[in-house]
């Protein structure tokens, strides 16, 4: 682990992509074995039981762990923050992120509730990338190094991830990259985010459409696609996904900016590859942000919580890690039929 | 508190009811007053908004509480198992107390991930409840002294109470109270409880059929028919829930056999009065067992969490008050606007 070579290039990206570990059999076995022999019935803590397998799948080991859990969360500013997309300045980026340091956001409160730790990545809020109705957002080398910042998020010892983000005009960033991957009306994808209407909202749809008519069909894949209509905190949480996946770090993904950032990461991924990129990822919550249930659909995934949060920031993630805690506590805690003296089903 | 005087009849238990308090508007006003000066959109915490306004409303002050949450568990045994109605001999239930006692069962581990007490019920368990396809499955005297037990659970201190139950074949009562609350076939609220299939859910359910025809008409309010068709532990529930209104204290109810006690309670509330009498209770999850999705729309509530548990025990309330926490913390632990020196929205 410190040895660990950070990638400089979106190509040593693909190429990790390309050799991600899958889940750990073993674990899998280990978990069900135990999960049978444990006084409920068979399935009866239905979803819960589910997220044990999955800890214990992706951390590759048996009895899976939630004793280091950590919310990260990237801040970065966007160039079309300019164009009028957002009900916020662009200056509430940094403001946001003296907020998480000072303790006072909702991320804060919601990681002591879990005894979380977290960690505030602030990436050069004084440069907005580029407008990308113009040119792309990033540069190769400056995508690049976002996602390798991203990684850093992911240190030794801690057994899951929670990623969010912070950063004005990022769902408009989110609604382009949705669009372009999975195409349909931009009006499908276009939400009121932290709650523009009317004109402003207008706007943003305009400025989401003129992003993909312009980056779509040039990008060569959900890395190029990242860089051109993301942002460095979105490539950010794509850099920490991965780093998660080689790490053996189940990861739980946020809103409406984490999953589009993430699907990018999903398009990657080979058509008929069995690497299944997001497979080390649960989505903790859907969003009110209308986008995210269809781009949830998309993904194959479905949330733990439906809630109507809509404030990033990690804050659906963080909380989702509460009922992972629990679900390792049934699976670890309990005591067997054989155990606890207590008769099994009738055979009928 | 102290001097609480025990109902000893269901006449009294009617009196209590009637005169329910409501929800405290100046706790609301306080509650919605300060959640608009914290640092996030309006309205992007969603669900967590609603549930500090509910806990507020319902404490009766703001800020509301979660530092006492309890988890109660009440047990009984039910005449109708005899008919083979369970996957699992009714001996379970004595065994599962023991379980529960020993720190054994599934709520243990939950209590102590989202650091609650625990208090486990056990009510007469040799000697269950008359067969109710033959007659009342208990007298006046008998029910009103299960309600009266089950308020008991409301100690003075606790700021919120889980609500839940083990008893074999408590979802045939269940089933039961529904059928005759709501109407309907017998098939469309008879599930697989702990499990079972085949000919035995056949003869589950034309248990519930006999026992609906037996009492649906004759019954004179829910108290009646919970007496009727009800159990120790499901009449428990309804007495810990109205015990909890009295002193404040907001209820989670937990799954199909929870849902359909309480049921019996919002059917003594008179037509067109405002008393609303499960206001102070919201449903921790949608169970698995199919009747409860049904019976959560017949009572207009959405549960928190859909994980198909079907554990009983209240491991899907105990597991809520984890979110209940998470909601309590960002409205009491966030920053205001003016006090981070975040801008606050642009007018547009």
């Amino acid at each position: 682990m410190a040895e660990r070579r950070v990638p400089a290039t979106l190509d040593e990206m693909r190429a990790i992509v390309a050799q991600f570990p899958g889940p750990d059999q073993d674990a899998a076995q280990e978990t069900a074995a135990r999960e049978a022999a444990l006084t409920k019935p068979a399935g009866a803590l239905g979803r819960l039981e589910e997220i044990t397998h999955w800890m214990a799948t992706w951390q590759g080991k048996h009895p899976p762990t939630c004793v280091h859990p950590r919310a990260a969360v990237f801040a970065g500013n966007h160039g079309v923050a300019a164009l009028g997309v957002s009900a916020y300045p662009a200056t509430v980026t940094a403001q946001m992120v003296k907020n998480f340091v000072d303790g006072g956001a909702a991320v804060n409160q919601l990681c002591r509730a879990v005894d979380a730790d977290l960690r505030v990545y602030e990436m050069a809020l004084d440069e907005p990338t580029a407008d990308f109705t113009r040119e792309a957002a990033m540069s190769e080398e400056e995508c690049a190094m976002a996602l390798a910042y991203g990684m850093m998020a992911v240190e030794p010892g801690i057994d899951l991830l929670a990623v969010g983000e912070m950063g004005i005009a990022n769902t408009t960033s989110a609604a382009a990259l949705a669009a372009a991957l999975y195409g349909g009306d931009a009006a499908q994808w276009v939400g009121p985010g932290t709650g523009v209407v009317g004109a402003a909202l207008e706007r943003k749809r305009a400025v989401v459409e003129q992003g993909v008519a312009r980056h779509k069909s040039a990008a060569r894949d959900g890395f190029d696609l990242l860089r051109r209509l993301g942002g460095r905190e979105l490539a950010a949480m794509v850099g920490a996904i991965i780093a998660a996946r080689t790490a053996h770090v189940p990861v739980l993904l946020d809103g409406y900016a984490c999953s589009a950032a993430a699907a990018c990461l999903a398009a990657v991924d080979a058509p008929g590859s069995e690497v299944g990129a997001l497979d080390h990822c649960l989505v903790a919550h859907c969003s009110a942000e209308p986008g995210h249930r269809l781009l949830l659909e998309k993904l194959g995934k479905k949330p733990l919580i439906d809630f109507g949060m809509r404030l990033g920031e990690a804050s659906g993630a963080t909380l989702a890690i509460a009922i992972v805690k629990a679900a390792i506590a049934c699976h670890t805690g309990m005591a067997t039929f054989a155990e606890a003296g207590v008769s099994g089903k009738e055979s009928s």
